[in-house]
């Protein structure tokens, strides 16, 4: 007999008894996992418990024409993982809930899996529940995960003090043209050639890295005044930041993070590298403010953690607003290109 | 000026504005609610933590064309909360995830999370954060519900006893009646009348009711040995019990709980009310087995809560199988009529 191969032929029951396979509880912390009514979980002992849902909606979020299904499981966990990064909190438990249609393959879910498994592994996460369903429009994934956090210790967006640094992990723009480098490869003639920046970028995109050690590190030294995770573009996040904490920011074009390939690819399509670290989203890199006195401290804990921290600009008063500097002393305001759902032609403002 | 009617008009984080204020925080549970990149919230004290998440999908778990968003909202946020009683939890935290097309009126979500909230205020349920998107088919809900139960105290699936009684809480088949009820509503014909029945199935319909305190009392006083809540019928969750206890089950026919008003209504439509309650599923009552020496306290319990508590059946070796015995004697297996969502001629096994 052949493994039935689409979730019509195993039904409901089939695909959560398949799924139940690939939970992934790390004991001691779940006492009662995947197959009732609700997961029962260890809380954390004299911490604060914390915890984010996230959205991924094909043709929303993802495209699965340039995309594999382990891709898409490996990126929807990591952006859960660096929403509780970027509180300075740790990660412990995830819940998946998919709706799917009924066309899918079973391999196909197994492939998915995969790809939450991965990152929960690489960051002790417990894969412990969720729900199923079908779907008359494609794959809609929402992932909830929990954690803890030392008491009075989190990274909130809206501490950051004006004269407070920025700092940024990382660097910035890559995911965004490994996004465009998959999207441009569904349509690459023959004779167009491999660039030689294209594997480090596709991989920044599909294994973005959740900098879940310095932000901890940044929380339990008491070592930021506010920080938020790269998901949406730098200058949407800096301006959530910026209005969280009714504050302005002044930024240094130089400064920025890029990367040499993401220089390379920038140049090879004529695009402006600032603007592209500026808009591109889904880094998941770390922006943190700082109060001066701590530069040392920062630069410090980078070295030991072995993490990139560039120092990109200061915050300033309301009234300033967001802007740019470049090196010549020219300042212009940043305009919001983060996207926004529900509108295409309106800055996330 | 007028008001912004669609999410297009205000955006995304225009969007997020309007839900923030509906958010609603129970001090001193919840430190950090929405507006940031997680929720921070008391961890519970001595106790174990649970949690459940739930899809809700428009066209798949329910159509606005005879419920209001209210309805939805509502009945959502209790069939998580009845998650939470089905282990004897108790449910404090709740984290909204939202995909909506942007032709959705303004007012049209603030109506679903005035749903949210009822139940959320009257079980002392806090809604702290969540996720939002744009979809491009139908209104999506995942619901993610966070609680705490006494350590070794959760009401599981797996544990019924050979010899156990079975028990079930209020009346069955009620709401898959108010459901249609409200479907028929839509064609209905002008001189066809309104029946005295209707009323109170279309509430039992839109306003179920999560089985908190006596499954709480049952899982403090360690007096069930499994539980579960009938939100997919009588015949599939009890299949799921006896699957998860590997135990087989009589039911009596004539023992089945089964509202007046339902008699009426599978009488006026030929139906057999046995079947009805068998199949009829979102009931949101507390199905449980306990030994035979508790049957005193379990009718105490009930008296004193005011909850109807019928004693249904017994749970029998796994070979026995799942049984409905008729009043005159007779077997005959139970088919399991629970909702597949992959395949519609399959049973749920």
């Amino acid at each position: 007999m052949t493994r039935p191969s689409t979730l019509d032929a195993i039904g409901e029951f089939g695909l959560i008894r398949e799924l139940q396979k690939h939970c992934h509880a790390l004991r001691p912390h779940v006492i009662h996992g995947i197959g009732d009514d609700a997961a029962i979980l260890h809380a954390p002992t004299n911490e604060s418990l914390i915890a984010s849902t996230d959205l991924a909606i094909e043709g929303v979020h993802f495209d699965l024409a340039f995309e594999s299904l382990q891709d898409v499981g490996y990126r929807t966990a990591v952006a859960n993982i660096s929403d509780i990064a970027a509180m300075g909190g740790t990660p412990k438990f995830l819940l998946v809930a998919l709706a799917v249609p009924p066309s899918y393959s079973v391999n196909g879910l197994r492939t998915l899996y995969r790809g939450f498994k991965e990152p929960c592994r690489q960051y002790g996460v417990s894969l412990v529940g969720g729900d199923t369903s079908s779907s008359k429009s494609g794959l809609f994934l929402c992932l909830t995960i929990l954690g803890h956090i030392r008491p009075n210790r989190a990274l909130p967006r809206h501490g950051a003090k004006v004269g407070d640094r920025v700092y940024v992990t990382g660097t910035l723009g890559d995911s965004k043209a490994g996004l465009q480098i998959l999207q441009r490869r569904q349509t690459r003639k023959a004779h167009m050639k491999h660039q030689p920046y294209e594997t480090f970028l596709k991989k920044r995109h599909v294994r973005p890295t959740p900098r879940l050690a310095i932000a901890q590190h940044l929380s339990q030294n008491r070592l930021a005044h506010a920080a938020i995770d790269v998901s949406d573009g730098l200058s949407g996040d800096l301006h959530q930041l910026c209005q969280a904490s009714r504050v302005g920011v002044e930024l240094w074009a130089h400064h920025l993070p890029i990367s040499r390939q993401c220089q390379a690819y920038a140049q090879t399509h004529r695009l402006d590298p600032i603007d592209f670290a500026l808009a591109g989203g889904e880094d998941y890199e770390l922006l943190f403010t700082t109060a001066p006195r701590n530069h040392g401290k920062v630069a410090n804990l980078a070295k030991r953690l072995k993490t990139q921290v560039t120092w990109i600009g200061e915050i300033k008063p309301k009234p300033f607003g967001l802007k740019l500097k470049s090196e010549s002393g020219v300042c212009r305001n940043i305009s919001i290109q983060s996207y926004d759902h529900f509108s295409t032609n309106r800055p996330g403002t």
